[in-house]
């Protein structure tokens, strides 16, 4: 089945047609999640219909690597392209702002995070793909012990390094664009097959896999030499050098799985849109993070 | 909001009334959930529906104790009566079929069970909740390395040293009773709200709580001496063990958390009726069971 990497409307498999006429017309109805997905990813000039066939045809071609090749190569292409998504480039060096933003925004997220894999876990029937969401949700949220606190915890110490306390930070409601992003998380997880679940989210982790630059990538998410200098506090590093120790194998393995299960249950395309549409959603919340660094400045 | 414990059928806040009609209907009609539930827990005589009203009263009557008191000894009465559950009974002592009847079964309840408790952890707000969940899964499922196997990999161990190999287990279907009882609690856990869910799965645990004689439980989930004794291969021990140090602590944590959110979420009536409902369908489950032991037998 084919369906809309803007909307996730289904259409019959292969069938680029049906979706060229929906793009082209939601985008005519200036919708906003579609005439960014043109943008950013066909044209941004507006076609009709019949000519953009061809372009999606190209757009979702997977060439003869593994589908996971090609959700890494668009994930690139969006956040690590010759101008690094403006969170990207602000995290290179991040100010006490920027880190704050990040915590405050991304406390919400992770709890979102936690939400998803536990559907995927709840409506998978891979006891591989169990063992996976379990070891990821005890990394991000459970925790091992005084000596491995969870992500989540982490990302409160950090915080609490820079000022504010953690009561402040689950205070705080998360900001407009944050909280539709969550949603489209809930919708996908709990609505869209788990397959589609499950690379939707682990997809994200490549924002921290710091094997992209091999591929492509113009920057890592953060300059790695900030793990070693005295730019940024001790409780920063910590939660800095977590994601970026944890989220290689994190999102290399979800991916393999996503290979295997997608190929099984012949749910390329919809893993092609769903990953997207995920992507869209972590551009829109990555921006809300300097929103929110926004509130902390001067 | 009232439910009925045999369908989880909802009606108003308090209206016995309403629930009393409904279950004589049903009864009237043969249906069999119905008849079994008013059997064992208010009449076996035909009874008009108004003198139903305050037997229904009297049953779900919490005294003076917590929501948590009253799903114990709904428990302990169940399955720990004079006549214990002919499963318990079959535990005491366990026979070579029995054992191999629970892990040919069991299997498929453990995972059902992961599914059961990750739609909790997907569908809470409530953070202890989720660090709850995730420790039980750890240990149900997940394993911590070698010297710390997973309850399901102990099963799957006394299978094989009951001469069952796990491939033999894994490709065996369930029995439709466990099928159905598997069904009724995927039901429960992605459509009735999470605390009911809560109480539904892990009030179940109070099985291997060995806590329960001083409650007035007739006898223990198995006799404790064949924990020391040699009637059982090393691997049956080292399941059952499992179970009676784990599931003290799992089954009364839990219950706290059921105490505390079904009172600030107002969900009382309803955790009674699902509580109840998930008795008759674990009530089903463990004779299955006993039937999968049968082609054991001889």
């Amino acid at each position: 089945m084919t369906k809309c990497p803007a909307c996730l409307a289904p259409f019959a498999p292969d069938d680029y047609q049906a979706l060229a006429i929906h793009l082209a017309t939601r985008a005519q109805a200036s919708e906003p999640d579609h005439v960014r997905w043109l943008n950013q990813n066909l044209t941004r000039t507006k076609t009709p219909a019949e000519e953009l066939v061809p372009m999606l045809r190209d757009c979702f071609d997977l060439g003869r690597g593994p589908l996971s090749a090609w959700i890494r190569s668009k994930f690139i292409r969006k956040f690590f392209g010759p101008t690094p998504h403006p969170f990207v480039s602000a995290l290179q060096h991040p100010s006490r702002a920027v880190l704050l933003g990040y915590v405050v925004e991304h406390q919400h997220f992770l709890r979102q995070w936690v939400r998803s894999c536990a559907f995927i876990m709840a409506r998978t029937d891979a006891s591989e793909v169990v063992h996976y969401e379990l070891d990821n949700l005890n990394t991000e949220f459970g925790g091992a012990g005084e000596r491995h606190p969870s992500h989540y915890e982490l990302l409160l110490r950090m915080g609490e390094s820079l000022g504010v306390g953690r009561a402040d930070v689950l205070a705080t409601p998360p900001l407009p664009s944050t909280r539709r992003a969550i949603a489209g998380w809930e919708e996908i997880a709990s609505s869209e097959s788990w397959v589609e679940a499950l690379a939707a989210m682990h997809s994200l982790e490549l924002i921290a896999n710091r094997n992209l630059r091999a591929e492509g990538a113009s920057v890592h998410y953060f300059d790695p030499k900030i793990l070693d200098g005295d730019t940024v506090p001790d409780a920063a590093k910590a939660f800095l050098r977590e994601g970026y120790e944890a989220d290689v194998g994190h999102s290399e393995q979800a991916l393999a799985l996503v290979d295997r299960f997608a190929g099984e249950r012949h749910l390329v395309e919809e893993v092609q849109a769903t990953a997207l549409r995920s992507a869209d959603l972590f551009d829109d919340y990555l921006i809300a993070r300097l929103e929110r660094a926004d509130s902390f400045e001067g």
